[in-house]
């Protein structure tokens, strides 16, 4: 990873999404220069239902002036951005490409048609969950209800989490909702679906965020500040909740964590920084779990102590998460690679974590059905 | 390339599109057997309006019992069935993966949202073109007509290319159009967008086709009929029409042929057979002079002598293109690829063009803002 560009999460009422794909690639090259790009990825979940607009890479590649860069987009959920980084990877593997843009775009608040709940429910299984009135969010409210009556689980502990998510965004200029939160405020917010609390789900959000990939080689010569993807490694679980073991296990996150410290040759415990999929504070609850990090049913204990806090040993989100950043549903994932870069070369400002090496980042898709596990290092 | 599923191209309205991509996947199976995937490449555009369907691909991986296995949908319009196999190949050449398999799928006539006219206009500009009425038949009717006007070019040429394509889709059991038309009958057709007859329109489709592309070592040990992806390059042009300096260039194509021949180092001389995207005639015609395969305003002359006839020395889309195989647009760019491996290695049956070694195959999203070429040869 060689270089970035970034806008605040958002209501961008009056930006199009060709707009926020063109602003952050403008705020890349004002940070690198011009310098040369062979391919582009585009991840943008609901560019033909926000936006009209089918072939929205090639149409991005034109509008930024790359002329005649192959583009292609790639959809995987709220996993495209983690997902459109991983194809971004294989492709410099490939020895094909040794410079590649990645875009992550998305625009849910849209004058023409507003991304609505029938939108995200088309995460589910169109078959089997989303006829039946299941939302993403109903899903999510059944794993929270199961997990608390399961491990008798106080409301304090998600409530907390959200609490210290709230904390992070206010140092964090991109974030959506820089302000901090109570647990009483917490409390007072209106269910969204009973256990699911407004405060324990991530906000809609329009974004963009842009993130360059090169091959070692082509990165030294254009940067001084390089990270390393260690690894970058996908899985799939049982896509409806009906089909798993287990509606409390995220086995595509530890089959994707398994596969990708392997590939790093890195241990747990050599890592710093974890950026997770905190859609819902359930969600960010099971990824803690499914990722190892902490004991199955055991999370709420971690979070009350303070374990994954900014200040801690191991902190989680330090930019806010989806919960507090924002979560445009496409570009998610280049936003949480674009802040762990930034944490690697030390150019996270207010919102720094000090001197991390290692930084884990999870992107998962709908309810767990995909997802993304990248390990970022700094170049020493 | 070391094997394939297909089903016959036509109107599905008894089968999901999760069944159509199931159903190839076991065609494929019965081939080649049970073999290893480690990672799966989806290519179907509408997906979330037909199917209302996002993460498709974790979905039919899911579907088709491939625990775990890594699932990325990729879409560029009707390009995107070659766009998938262009990343299925990158992907391969990562080193990570020796055996991907690629599955194009298309439903665009269903009971809930069958695909329309505005649907596809959401492959033209959203802010440019579809806004101002402009539709994707509109759009090359503009370009036929602008043809027909410079070069002086009467309309059986363009007829002739129709017939053609319809007899030779009548030899190809996966065809939709297996039905011959005459000049007369083409003359009569209904105006769809003035100057475009109906039959100048490839039709309305849905299909599925799956294709596995393995490393050269895994393939040795799984199959006995390989087929080599010497190159595959992708290339966009200007989105819109507007911007181009010429609307009777296909730029995209131009651009991603002469990376193709570099890459494979082959010359045109040395194509036996070519499939190209025949979306609309007048995309044939321009295809095949931005591939070089005819001299500009010149392929009316070359149609109306048989040049491209299946029994001439350079043969075009043999199958029927997609005049009459028919045009699932999503799966499109798989069944041409899978069509040439056909052809390649000698399983095409009734459409069998003799003994050809190197086979050119062209797909291109929307009015050529992006193509990619591949060229394939038979491993002696």
């Amino acid at each position: 990873m060689a270089g970035y560009g970034l806008i605040r999460v958002g209501e961008h009422w009056n930006k199009s999404l060709r707009h926020l794909g063109a602003e952050v690639y403008l705020d890349l090259v004002s940070r690198v220069g011009e310098v040369k790009i062979n391919k582009v990825y585009v991840s943008s979940l609901f560019a033909a239902e926000s936006s009209h607009q089918y072939l929205f890479a090639p149409l991005l590649a034109d509008h930024l002036g790359l002329e005649h860069v192959p583009a292609t987009r790639v959809e995987a959920g709220d996993a495209s951005g983690g997902i459109a980084v991983h194809e971004a990877f294989l492709s410099i593997k490939s020895g094909m490409f040794d410079s590649v843009l990645v875009i992550g775009a998305e625009k849910m608040t849209e004058h023409v048609a507003s991304i609505s709940t029938e939108s995200r429910a088309k995460l589910l299984d169109s078959k089997y969950e989303s006829p039946h009135g299941l939302t993403l969010a109903g899903t999510y409210a059944l794993m929270m209800r199961e997990y608390m009556d399961k491990y008798s689980v106080p409301r304090e502990a998600f409530g907390m989490f959200s609490v210290e998510m709230h904390k992070n965004a206010v140092n964090n200029p991109y974030a959506q909702l820089r302000f901090p939160i109570t647990l009483e405020k917490y409390f007072e917010s209106p269910t969204t679906a009973d256990p699911l609390k407004l405060y324990d789900c991530a906000p809609i959000s329009d974004g963009a965020a842009a993130l360059l990939l090169t091959s070692l080689d082509y990165g030294k010569e254009i940067s001084d500040s390089l990270v390393e993807i260690k690894a970058s490694s996908a899985a799939t679980d049982n896509f409806s909740i009906i089909d798993r073991d287990s509606i409390l296990e995220l086995k595509s996150t530890s089959k994707a964590l398994e596969e990708a410290l392997s590939e790093a040759k890195v241990k747990r415990r050599n890592i710093d920084v974890l950026e997770i999929h905190d859609s819902f504070t359930i969600a960010a609850f099971l990824s803690l779990e499914s990722l190892g990090f902490s004991q199955k049913g055991k999370t709420h204990e971690l979070v009350l102590n303070n374990y994954f806090s900014k200040d801690s040993d191991l902190p989680v989100n330090p930019g806010g998460g989806l919960k507090a950043r924002g979560h445009p549903m496409g570009a998610t994932g280049v936003y949480q690679l674009v802040e762990s870069y930034m944490q690697l070369t030390g150019e996270a400002g207010h919102f720094q974590v000090p001197d991390p090496k290692n930084i884990l980042v999870q992107n998962m898709g709908g309810t767990g059905s995909i997802t993304v596990v990248h390990i970022l290092s700094r170049i020493e």
